[in-house]
């Protein structure tokens, strides 16, 4: 592999994918499982029931304060399996590489995929490498799926949330959204603000321990806390109301955002999990997120509670109620 | 859901995405677990060992004779998952629409998808959306990872191949690449050809039921039967042998190849098997491929044999015999 840059024939399925996925995927991700350069990986499964969750990463910039492209491919896919109650295992791994990215920056990647896999204890054991021509791609794209299990009896939706049930959010609003605007823009926001992305599966498991009546976790991504909180709201026909000044913003994504006209319940986070639980496990299950990694701003932020089931509220500073609305046109393409 | 195009705001995270995901890939897809809408679907697995694989597909066109994108994207990783002896069970999706995609085309994609599921038996049950801008991608791009569950004691390695055994491929070579080939160039002949998709776990559950010391499967698509073989000869440091006048190629595949300037090893197939087996039970596995869907022509084409280790022949019709070389550059881009 002495290639700079990614030709096409890198997709081929001849000698150079076959360099390029042994010397650079393999190599760079150091995974025993990778290395039997099967079709598929047979994997052990200390259980019967599984959760099974996927997503594609488009995000540009690649590289961003707090991360980069490969740290939120690993992250995002273990936040979602984690939300299922899940404990996160294995990840597949799927690449779109555009003809003329640079080599380098794949390196780099990989090794904050590598990082991330390793500090969120998931492997990643099966991949698949793409080459589009120049002009079809942006560079790299990274699709991956997890894999977890579940405990017997775990059984979390967002359709199970109930009236008087209490909200739970596990730090600051926005700094990923903020953060990737800021770089893209070049608004230099950035000196202050960088990106949330982080692996939340210890922090959902010990909820689930503190907490083992919660109704359902929701990583506040693209959309926000609002279209996270709607998605409940609609699925449970649930009113649900948000203290704002309960709701921990750092000053700096605050100003931000108003500067630029965004409601921060709409800006996307990547280390951030919302909770449903049941009042009377609520404080037990604050102090859970609290102790958890990426945990120590998490509050109580408000109620399964309001005028109409289906619809989410915020009460201001000042006691006036307003719709916490979902995003409606696009805010940020390419956030994640 | 009244666009006619894919716009950036169908990937915002808002109102757009949830009318996309629900009137467009839910209802397009017709299967209740994505109708739950949960960041991750939970799964009951019958056994403790499962099979994970992952495909990203980018072919263009998007539909060809034989087939389309979709249909691709299902049987591909079906048979992945298949290759390692696994019943495939469930499907994620994850897709990249660009931004002006004709929504009536993701829904002819979406049929074909559920028809192939549907075939195939198994679910997808979870999914992603990204909206990615005009020029950085090309309509659609999809990736599906999939899962299989294996019985206990089934272990299939391209690293078990031993000397003496049977290769067998189940039908003719090329069909799938000419036809692409064809249809990307307007050189007609996909009036007589068309690709071979095709989802051949039954297939492979009948092989392994009447050989069940079967060594390995490997589909032969990028880089052809060459790479399948030549990936098995290195994993198990053995020489392999192909008789050259056994392998089944239909002619006009065979004349459009020469013409071409193809070796039709190299050219990519998506619905063909080939399988290394023990030779007292190659008789068996060669009536169980012939018996199962898609497998009529199949053939014993080769042995486990040869002069140098990690090496792949091919004898010819003229008894003399060259190297089955891997594709060494680019043959045809975005063959699936």
């Amino acid at each position: 592999m002495h290639a700079e840059k990614i030709m096409l024939a890198h997709g081929s399925g001849g000698t150079l994918m076959r360099a390029l996925v042994e010397d650079v995927f393999v190599a760079g991700l150091s995974e025993e499982a990778l290395s039997r350069l099967d079709d598929a990986a047979s994997l052990t499964i200390p259980g019967s029931r599984i959760a099974f969750s996927t997503d594609t990463y488009v995000v540009t910039p690649h590289f961003f304060p707090g991360g980069d492209i490969g740290r939120l491919a690993v992250c995002g896919t273990v936040n979602d399996v984690a939300t299922s109650g899940a404990r996160p295992l294995y990840l597949s791994m799927a690449v779109i590489l555009e003809e003329g990215m640079a080599i380098q920056d794949l390196h780099r990647i990989l090794e904050s995929m590598r990082a991330a896999a390793r500090e969120a204890n998931v492997h990643i054991v099966t991949g698949d490498t793409k080459v589009v021509e120049r002009g079809h791609g942006d560079g790299i794209y990274i699709n991956t799926a997890g894999i977890g299990v579940l405990r017997p009896g775990t059984d979390l939706s967002g359709s199970y949330a109930r009236e008087g049930d209490v909200v739970l959010l596990s730090g600051t609003l926005g700094d990923h959204g903020i953060t990737i605007i800021s770089c893209r823009e070049g608004l230099g926001f950035e000196a202050d603000i960088s990106s949330d992305a982080a692996p939340l599966a210890e922090m959902c498991a010990a909820v689930l321990e503190a907490a083992p009546d919660t109704r359902c976790f929701r990583d506040p991504t693209r959309g926000g806390l609002a279209s996270a909180l709607n998605e409940i709201a609609t699925a449970s026909n649930v009113p649900i109301t948000v203290k704002e000044a309960d709701v921990p913003v750092k000053p700096q994504v605050k100003g931000a955002s108003e500067m630029l006209g965004y409601d921060v319940f709409q800006v996307a986070n990547e280390g951030k999990m919302a909770a449903i639980v049941p009042e009377e496990q609520a404080e037990a299950a604050l102090a859970a997120m609290r102790g958890a990694p990426y945990g120590s701003d998490a509050a109580i932020i408000g109620r399964v509670a309001g005028n109409m089931p289906g619809r989410v509220y915020v009460e201001t500073a000042f006691g006036a109620t307003r719709i916490m609305d979902m995003l409606v046109g696009e805010q940020l393409p390419r956030i994640c």
